[in-house]
């Protein structure tokens, strides 16, 4: 059950009713957040919701049969928009995110912009804490490349994401990236995955590496219980037998997630086949399957790339991704 | 290595050629199909193969890396179209298979083909003998079923896939089906698919329950290797950890057949999600993804249709389907 | 609901036994095999087992709550023993069946029969007709080389189990076999299945590539309700994401499938790791897992062996293994 | 390549010998542990290694293909003994480590630990911080729990294990636990990884919840280079399609895992199927195929537990088990 709270409520008022629902067996959790004052009640028993809703303080108050609750489209019929700033959102229009697999210096950082803007593009993807396999992997630039990326996006007005990687990169990270990328590798680190929900920058979390659609929706709920709502899911593709690329774009996930959740959903086709010359096929499915967005990877050179860039493609092929995006969009709007 | 002969080659032409092969210690086997006649010959020693292009009777010859070959797009650049007569054909246009799961009679098979002329989709689908988990459970109506279903079907001038499961029933349904379905459990039976390789009328191969493109295109040379070269394959879903749904959709499949394959690719997005209200999306995606058509389970009450059918969908979802299905066709075609 | 008919039930009193269960809407599926006589009902009413286990013909009434029925425990609880005569029983001592991948000749049949006398092990297994990805590949030495076998074996007192791939091999084998084998591919060839009840040998089913247990369960049940309940349920590794071996062999599968079915379990190491040198740490393991025995794969010199070989033992790592197995039998048994 | 160098190595041989790994454009990382002093050089050209071999301060020289260094056995080829004190060691006996899913209070612990030492079980495990897939389930008891666990064990000479979620949970947790457990969930959070590196107390790894062995050994590399050498690795079941029980435990892991390193492999029943009637089974299984010791969940009443124990087995069972698993490993020890 989510009893969602009046603004300013009495604390006299937040007692009765915390009170009335701890009197039928139901745990509760307090949850504010950017948008909203709530409580999350958990427990068994049937009863008449509407005593609850009747109290003093109450805004609203809806059964949610889901194990997540807040992440539920059983309680928040509409779809979340996620406001950037600057006329950039994601959920009500086409998002794409594009740029590098790895931050790799100024120039890149200018040229991939350069693209970008002449696309029309307005969030920039792009790595500068690596989650390698192999200790001794190329790490990533870290928070001087950050730093300096951050800055050229700003001047550019361009939105960043990049990928947090642990819990004391969230206060160095905080003033420099527009939205906070999960990993597949992290996503039930949940001592990230909390720390995330006290801060008020947007959460893209990955699905694990075989990650459940249920985990993946049980993961968005510990950062938005915790405070912070404004939170993409994505779908990057999990692991299975075969072989003959990288992971399985698994695009069945798009229109489960968006019955089952009001979050937007974000389809990486670069991780989801792993191999460049499909990307632009997958990046259409995805689409097509309902997603509200791509995310992509796009180097000027792909095989020059720091990062292994079997899955990045170059700016000729992204132009031309790009435009066949919007059209496969305008018409997916006109079904 | 593939020798494609010359119509009516000399027996000693063909001696010599075969001759030539086998002293460079490859294997050779003959292979005449509807629409060729060909050595395949396999081997491991470099060797010059203009020596064996210039004999007498040789139309054509290619080196093939694959393991599989005359399946491969690697000696036959064109994509294959399959030609079923009256006007319907396969691979070089948008094809949509639809019907029910199981055919159940008479009234059934009616009014599945006034939906379907009225759409003007030429391509039926039905099960009368169905492969099922449980010997208990209605394995349908069997060789009546498909003799009445299939004169219906001519009357109405559309045409009819239906899934065999046993050697012998061959010979049984060869008169009345237009297509040939292999079944994913049946993916690996060599036999069938060796028998089924003597045959006149097209085959569409669905892969394996946990099958490997690999193995689906093994399959195929099964079938091409003993005499028909008329094939099309089905990705249907694949078995993974997901619980969300029934099987997993593997659209990263299209665009993997089409670049490794001559053949065409069509996507099952009924059991490849298993989940009716999302069929739609799926198949839209694998539209998107580069798929030469869709095979759509339909039914006027999908909730009264024998067979389980959680992932057939009633008919006015398939007229909503079908219109955007060649919109999106259209669409792809621009780009 | 299982109902064990008396032996010479009179005709009327079977008909009043089905008229019964019918008339509570129950579908009856009459199952006559090697050992009993059965009605099989399957329905979804509550009612009173004692009504029908009053009447005329009945031997023995059971409510089994599986979709699998006949193969279940909760019907027949004591452990099915399979006995091939001359000794050799399954089920209830422990089994061991090695032999080569493919029959190659006689001079190997000889060799390995003269190791398998040597360690008492009774029970040979090869390949005469071998499933093979690729057309191109050694089919095995067929009927010919089944003959040549089956003598040899005969005259040393062996008994042998071979794969057999289709229908039509039934009635060419059936002379020369001591247990039909069907492999993974062929799990859910229901036609196959179906014959094979009609049989008078053991058969023993291997689980799918990436069968279920509940999917094994089902195909033992197509062979014993088409009337043959001589079977043996064998363990072979499933298809996963993990690469550093072929397949994963399931252990967790043994003490399932014995909780489940009073079928005797066989588990194959060979293909289960599909690495040499690992095959005897997983034959224990599977002993140790409550395996009724092993089956695995040796040749004189695994390297030179026709078949693809990783997988093969040679005849010293079998004496140790064999004589290690007798030890942890022991062991287990003592528990 | 791995360089071990002298103890005590002058700064200036130090550096001729970087240097000289440098010249070949060879990557280094220098590494020290609680064991050893060593120089990791990546690099892919071909050289003599005898020319550093015979540098000053050079110890050892050895070339290791793997793209894992310092957990390979081509590097170390004896086992790794891990030494707890007071006699308790894990690699060269027996490890047998029990003990309930969550530690939930002072009875439990007490309890449990008499039962531990009359079987003469050295280490306990127990959960404080639970990693729960839901933000709404009992996370633990904490850092409190910890410490009076820990206190009544030392009290009893009996070591601890407990799993850690987050970097800033190792200094708190140091003085309390002997081992450091890293969960299935966490098996790739190389931050944490990472700074467990410079912890003077062992760690348990446990394979990702589909992670494969290469990336289980990659990340105790990542524990390793970072200078702890204390590492144990943990198969603990993966994720398949089958859903007869909870995991696929994998024993193909334990042979595999102790040919590629030295280090000790532990198996998890418990968590490796899933169902407390069957941990017995897999435990045995798992020492069977090789593995140094068991983890198991025992409970003195499992269904009264706080977490979810369906694999938690009671003291009864525990005891029938550690016996079995004595004679199992005597009679391995013969082999």
């Amino acid at each position: 059950m989510i009893v969602q709270l009046q603004e300013n409520i009495l604390a006299n008022d937040l007692q009765t009713i915390c009170e009335h629902i701890q009197s039928i067996d139901y745990q509760t959790s307090r949850v504010k957040t950017q948008r909203g004052d709530y409580i999350v009640a958990i427990g068994k028993k049937e009863f008449d919701i509407r005593k609850i809703g009747g109290l003093n303080g109450v805004k609203d108050i809806h059964r949610v049969s889901d194990t997540y609750k807040l992440v539920s489209k059983k309680w928040k019929v509409d779809s979340t928009y996620i406001d950037l700033g600057d006329g950039v959102t994601i959920g009500n229009e086409l998002t794409i995110i594009a740029g590098p697999c790895s931050i790799e210096g100024e120039e890149q950082v200018r040229k991939t912009i350069d693209h970008l803007r002449q696309h029309n593009v307005r969030i920039m993807r792009g790595g500068v804490f690596k989650p390698r396999t192999s200790p001794y992997s190329f790490q990533g630039m870290g928070l001087d490349g950050l730093k300096m990326w951050s800055q050229i996006a700003r001047e550019n007005n361009i939105k960043i994401i990049s990928e947090i990687l642990a819990v004391d990169q969230i206060e160095k990270m905080h003033e420099y990236v527009d939205i906070f990328q999960v990993g597949a590798r992290n996503s039930q680190n949940f001592t990230l995955l909390h720390e995330l929900g006290k801060v008020d920058k947007p959460v893209m979390l990955k699905r694990g590496i075989s990650g459940t659609l249920d985990e993946l929706l049980h993961s968005a709920e510990y950062i938005f219980s915790n405070g912070n709502e404004r939170l993409i899911l994505c779908e990057r593709g999990i692991r299975t037998f075969e072989k003959a690329y990288r992971n399985t774009l698994d695009l069945n996930a798009v229109p489960i997630l968006k019955e089952k959740s009001h979050l937007p959903v974000i389809v990486d086709p670069s991780h989801g086949i792993g191999v460049r010359r499909f990307v632009k096929d997958m990046a259409l499915a995805g689409l097509a399957a309902g997603a509200n967005g791509v995310i992509i990877e796009i180097h000027e050179q792909p095989q020059k790339a720091i990062s292994d860039a079997q899955q990045t493609i170059d700016f000729r092929n992204s132009t031309v991704l790009i435009e066949q995006l919007h059209k496969m969009h305008a018409l997916l709007k006109s079904f």
